[in-house]
C-alpha cells in the first residue's frame, strides 16, 4: 500500500480484516503503524511476547496508546480506516493530527485477490459444498438440528464457520436474514452457509425440496430459473465492465424472468470478510478483475416462501469461474 | 434508560451488545432510535418482515439512513455510543446534531444484572465446567484437537461458543492470549474457554497437569496458590468497595505470595460481552453490586510456562458466589 502519510489501524476485541491483511497477524487490542517502510505494532504487555514471535516488524508495549502514538508519529497527517475506527479514537486522534479516511483504498487493495487467496477461498468453497451435500434430511427434525450438523461437520473437517448458518424452512425462507429456530422442517429448506479456511470465507446458498406438492413444484421451477440467472451472469461476466454493469444485467434478467425486483444486492465481494468489495450496485463502479464474488439471485414471496441460489466465483479478468 | 436526548444505536455486520440489550433483537445493519418512550427500528428492506415479527416498536425501512434519521429526530442533540459507532457515521451525524457520548451510561446499565441474566450466565458456566471436566487427555495429541473437542461439545449440548478457546501447552501457556496450533501436548495445559447461553457468556480458565516431573510439581504448587488467591478475593468481595478495591487487594495478595505483578487486570465484568463493565482497575471505581465478574489470577514465566485460574462469579452486594 502506497500512502503519502502514515497509516494507523486498530484491532480491538474483534477480528479486523484490514489489520490482518496489512500486518499478517491477528493480535487483540493492537495498533499497527505503517510509516514509509517502517512497520510497528503497539500491543498491551500481555500480548508482547506472542506479538514478537509472530509479527514481522518492530513491537512496542503500550500503556497509554494515544499518547505514545502521538509521540511516535512525526507527520501532521494520519491515514485511518474510518469504517472500523471508533468515534472515541477518532476524537482523540483528531486533536493531534489531520485525519484522512483511507477505508476505500484499503478495501480496494483487498478486492484484487492474489493466487494464494483464491486457492484458500477455493478450499473453503469446496469444503462447504461437501458439507451441504452430505446433509441427510431424514435425520433432522428442526432447523436448529441442521445448523448443529453444519457447524459440527465444519469442525470435524478442520475448518471454521465463516458466519452463522441460515437454515430456514417454508415461510421462514422468505426472510433473507433469518435466524434458525426450533421450527419443524417443512417441504422447502433454504440453507445459506460458508466455512473459512485460513481466514478466507466461502458463501453459498442452496435450497432443498422434500415434498412434492403444488407449492413445492412451483418453488422447484422458480429455483431452476434462479440457477439460470446465476449461470447467465457468470457466463457473461467479462461483458460487464464493473459492479454497476453486473447489477444492471441482473436487473434485466429479473425482469425477463418476471421475478420481483431483488430486495438486496445481486451479490458482493468475498474474502477475509464475508461481505467486502467489490460492491455490485448501480451506485458504484468497482472493478471486477481478479475479484472473488458471491452471486446470489433470490426471490421472496411474503408469507409463502423464499428461494436463493448462491455461488462463490472468481473472475480472472477474462472468464468467471464458479469455485 | 433515562436520557435527556434521543439515543441512536447501530448494529452493523457484527453483534452489538448495547443494541441487543436496548432492543431485545439482533438484526443486522439496523439503527435503533429511542426518543422519549418511542422506540423505532430502521432496517434495510430485506430485514423488514423479520424485524416486524420480532421487534417491539415501530419498524421503518431505510434506503438513505442518515438522511431519514435526520428527518425523524426533532431534537438538536443526539446520544450515541462512541465506542461502537464508526468514525464515518460520527462525521455524518456531527454535521446535523450535537453529539453526546453515552457509552459509559450504557455499559453501567448493563453492569447491574437482573435475575434472568444471572440465571442464563449460570447455565453457561455450568455447561462450560461440564465440558472442561469431560476432556479425556489420552484421546488428544495436539492443542487443536482439544479446541475441536471443546467446540464440538458446545454444539452437541446446544450452546454457542462465547469466544475462541485458548488451549496452550508448556511454553505456549506463558502467552496470555495464545492461539492454539498444531503443537503436541506436553505436561502443562492451560485452557481458557466459555460457552454462551441465550447470548450470555461464561469465562473460565483451568490448568491441567499430565506429567509429574520437577517443573510440573512446581507448576501444580503455583496453581494451588492461584486458587487460594481467587478464593481469598471471592470470600472478601463485600469488603472491597469497588473495582479499585478489588484490584488493590489482588495486588497485595500477589505480593504476599511472591508472584510477579500481574500483566493483565485481575478480571472483568462478563455478560452479553465476554469483557464488559465493571472494570477491575485502580483507574476506575466501578460498583460491584449485582455484577457478574470473571476473576483470573495468573502467573507467566517467560519461556517456561504460564498458569491461570479463572472463575465466573456473581456478587449480590453481600456475598460473592462462584457460579
Amino acid at each position: 500500500m502506497q500512502l503519502k502519510n502514515p497509516l494507523l489501524l486498530y484491532r480491538g476485541e474483534e477480528f479486523n480484516a484490514n489489520f490482518y491483511y496489512q500486518t499478517g497477524v491477528d493480535i487483540d487490542h493492537s495498533f499497527f503503524l505503517l510509516d514509509g517502510k517502517t512497520k510497528i505494532l503497539l500491543t498491551p504487555k500481555m500480548n508482547y511476547e506472542f506479538a514478537k514471535k509472530t509479527f514481522k516488524g518492530k513491537v512496542i508495549i503500550y500503556s497509554n496508546p494515544i499518547k505514545e502514538i502521538i509521540e511516535l508519529i512525526k507527520s501532521k497527517s494520519l491515514c485511518l480506516d474510518f469504517s472500523s475506527l471508533s468515534a472515541s479514537l477518532f476524537i482523540k486522534l483528531q486533536e493531534n493530527f489531520k485525519l484522512e479516511n483511507v477505508s476505500e483504498e484499503l478495501l480496494k487493495e483487498r478486492m484484487v485477490k492474489r493466487a494464494d487467496e483464491v486457492a484458500k477461498t477455493k478450499k473453503a468453497v469446496h469444503a462447504t459444498k461437501e458439507i451441504l451435500n452430505s446433509i441427510d434430511f431424514s435425520k433432522h427434525k428442526i432447523e436448529l438440528d441442521i445448523k448443529k450438523f453444519l457447524l459440527k461437520e465444519t469442525l470435524e473437517q478442520g475448518f471454521e464457520q465463516a458466519f452463522n448458518p441460515i437454515v430456514a424452512t417454508d415461510k421462514n425462507s422468505s426472510f433473507p436474514h433469518y435466524t434458525p429456530a426450533n421450527v419443524k422442517l417443512g417441504s422447502i429448506i433454504l440453507i445459506d452457509y460458508g466455512v473459512k479456511y485460513e481466514k478466507y470465507c466461502a458463501d453459498l446458498t442452496r435450497c432443498f425440496f422434500l415434498g412434492n406438492g403444488k407449492k413445492t413444484k412451483e418453488a422447484k421451477a422458480n429455483y431452476e430459473k434462479l440457477q439460470e440467472i446465476l449461470h447467465d451472469l457468470v457466463d457473461n461476466l467479462s461483458n460487464f465492465k464493473d459492479g454497476t454493469g453486473l447489477a444492471k444485467a441482473s436487473e434485466s434478467l429479473f425482469e425477463k424472468y418476471k421475478f420481483p425486483k431483488l430486495i438486496h444486492s445481486i451479490g458482493h465481494g468475498v474474502g477475509l470478510d464475508v461481505h467486502e468489495f467489490p460492491r455490485l450496485s448501480e451506485k458504484f463502479n468497482d472493478n471486477l478483475t481478479n475479484s472473488i464474488l458471491a452471486i446470489e439471485p433470490a426471490v421472496y414471496f411474503k408469507g409463502k416462501y423464499g428461494l436463493r441460489f448462491e455461488e462463490t466465483i472468481y473472475f480472472d479478468g477474462k472468464k468467471a469461474k464458479i469455485l
